[in-house]
């Protein structure tokens, strides 16, 4: 039967999950059983939730333990949309005291409604015909207030640095002195003179803002006028919204999913939902090619385990293309060896500061990074290629040399 | 200066907030400022995030401490639209420790950008004409895998009860046994059936849902077959959606707030937000003309200061029209009397169980609900009128007598 299981995280009292469990798969289902004539319980089967599994840990804490809870919510009683299953698995129960949801299982059914990212990693290693090396980001830095000319000059930098996509700052919106339409004209007309000059290709994803309802047009103009791809804050917008972009023919775009706000539903340990669900599994499905979240590296950082979990969700081979994973804050060239090691060949190396912060300025910074780069892929240290690699060289003097994985 | 002032609650060293308030308000505006040249800083001026207070509050918890930090955010910064200013105010910043958002304080010249309700709590009693009581409201319930005629007799003994209001469950979407606009022409035979025998009005509010970009031409769809109002998951979506259905003058139709998912970013008193900002303010402006959230008395419940600070920022005077406060879960005729010392007239009193559980079934149920109004409202006590009031009688005889306010 086609069906989606979502985990939960409970905090209660020993013993009182059974019954916990039983209370959602009904409540939020077909609402009573027991007391219902047979004949309505033959016709309801098929709408019933049930209890999966119900593991009640040891260790209380206080007189409250943790206990993981799975229901299964048949798909016959939703669409298949997003907010329709938010809705089912964690619409009144998010409000129900200490619950967390973990992870949603989609059956293989269910899977099918959803795209799943139209480039993929492979997609976009394609696009840039860069296959055997995580590839690196940078992010503009101090745009507020600034105009085109800044934008342009901070642009071409990190492109002659040799970084395979730029990002907008997720807090530039549409506004007089860059509008949308032409950093996305400028920006290519920069980066194709580069292109001409170093024969390195970069990538720009432009944010992507405004009202909901005119996301769509303004992402076909944009793809009109030769974007590469688009931001997107998708949390403060919705997950279907994101999922809408993706399915649009006429856009057609690389879609970078922002973290922006998830971390008011994420960071708590006792309530809202999963980084892995939500920086993972859900934006992998709606369609996102990119993931971006914090790095467990940074002052805002997640913790290891966390960022693991979402590159797992991003990674596992299933129905649907690969998200690159994008760790992201507080990243600079000695971190690339510990990088590589926790989240493999494809991810993305994402910097602004230590990017722009180089001593050489931009094009340092990311040369910094490419040749730390490359001095892994190598089985080099990154202070054996420091003779012939200048700007790692002092990168390393600026940031610190690699940082042992813990 | 026409600006957005957030206020956060954050967690931290003693005497380590002043610095942290001004890194938030350059980390989210210009970047930086003291390094800046004086010219530069000129230019930047009107776009710099300010410090407007910090407040560190007493008592240390363990080796930290709680303080109120407000930032003004200027709003030549972003677009006048809720995406753009929750990413700027607590976009990044959600992921960045222990810090919850507690208020936004729109400037006047900003909140002209954003609708309020279209109908507000006026509007509501001019189409019901009933001015004088709160509104009662009752749910539909074990609806999911039920066919038309059961939702049809269902909302017939709602109706005949005496609600003003029938809502659909919220995990009810578009299906083959209940499609959305037969539950529509159908709901609204019932509803004019009803009146002809009783002379009292009742409003539908059924469910919007499916993908978002087609949910603006199905409401209109509802509005042409004669919807009165409509419900909205709007947590799973995006308030931005519920503005533009707020906004949108061939629906103009009542809209209906659902708290689903909300309590995801809301529970925890260390991260996400407030109830009051996001049950209360932002519904608001974003144009809902009822917000549901937990009442404080059931087993789903809020804080009584948590829901009492929803009602607030749905009441207040100010330049929008006033949202229905519509506590919800656990609601039965016993509370009455406290549900209207502690939301006032100008509330809704919203019940599940407590109308269809009734020994009398719905119809009971809503009589002895509307017979609790009346006898609060003319200073007796519920037990004065039971002799008159066989179905209030019952209730209290099933539910318990009035609970003591605390």
């Amino acid at each position: 039967m086609t069906e989606i299981i979502a985990s939960y995280r409970v905090l209660g009292r020993p013993g009182s999950f059974e019954k916990k469990a039983e209370e959602i798969a009904l409540g939020l289902t077909v609402g009573t059983w027991t007391s219902l004539p047979e004949l309505e319980q033959e016709q309801l089967k098929k709408h019933k939730g049930r209890t999966v599994s119900v593991k009640e840990h040891k260790g209380a804490n206080g007189d409250e333990v943790i206990a993981d809870i799975s229901i299964a919510y048949p798909a016959l009683n939703f669409s298949a949309d997003l907010p329709a299953i938010l809705t089912t698995v964690f619409g009144k129960l998010s409000l129900d005291g200490k619950i967390k949801l973990i992870n949603l299982d989609f059956s293989t059914e269910l899977k099918k409604h959803f795209p799943g990212p139209r480039f993929g990693i492979e997609g976009i290693r394609e696009v840039l015909n860069v296959y055997d090396r995580p590839l690196l980001m940078s992010i503009f830095k101090g745009v507020i207030g600034k105009d085109l000319s800044f934008l342009s000059h901070q642009l071409r930098e990190q492109a002659r640095g040799g970084v395979d996509l730029v990002k907008d700052d997720e807090i530039l919106f549409d506004n007089p002195l860059t509008p949308f339409e032409q950093r996305v004209t400028e920006g290519k007309k920069v980066l194709e003179e580069v292109y001409r000059e170093t024969g390195h290709k970069t990538l720009y994803a432009v944010n992507l803002t405004g009202r909901t309802s005119g996301l769509r047009d303004k992402a076909r103009k944009a793809k009109e006028l030769g974007a590469d791809a688009l931001l997107f804050n998708v949390f403060t917008y919705g997950l279907d919204v994101l999922q809408e972009l993706r399915e649009d023919d006429e856009i057609a775009l690389p879609l970078m999913a922002h973290p922006s706000f998830s971390g008011a539903f994420t960071s708590s340990n006792i309530y809202g939902a999963s980084h892995s669900l939500f920086l993972g599994k859900l934006l992998r499905v709606a369609g996102a090619d990119f993931s971006l979240f914090p790095s467990p590296y940074g002052s805002v950082a997640l913790e290891k385990s966390s960022a693991l979990s979402i590159k797992h969700d991003l990674l596992e081979q299933n129905e649907f293309k690969r998200t690159f994973p994008v760790p992201s804050a507080g990243i600079h060239p000695g971190l690339v060896p510990l990088l590589i090691e926790d989240f493999g060949i494809d991810s993305i190396i994402n910097a602004g500061g230590g990017v722009h912060g180089h001593p050489d300025g931009a094009c340092g910074g990311g040369k910094a990074f490419r040749q730390a780069i490359d001095a892994v892929l190598a089985g080099r240290s990154l202070e054996e290629d420091c003779a012939a690699s200048p700007e790692l060289a002092k990168a390393l003097g600026k940031w610190g040399s690699p940082v042992e994985s813990k």
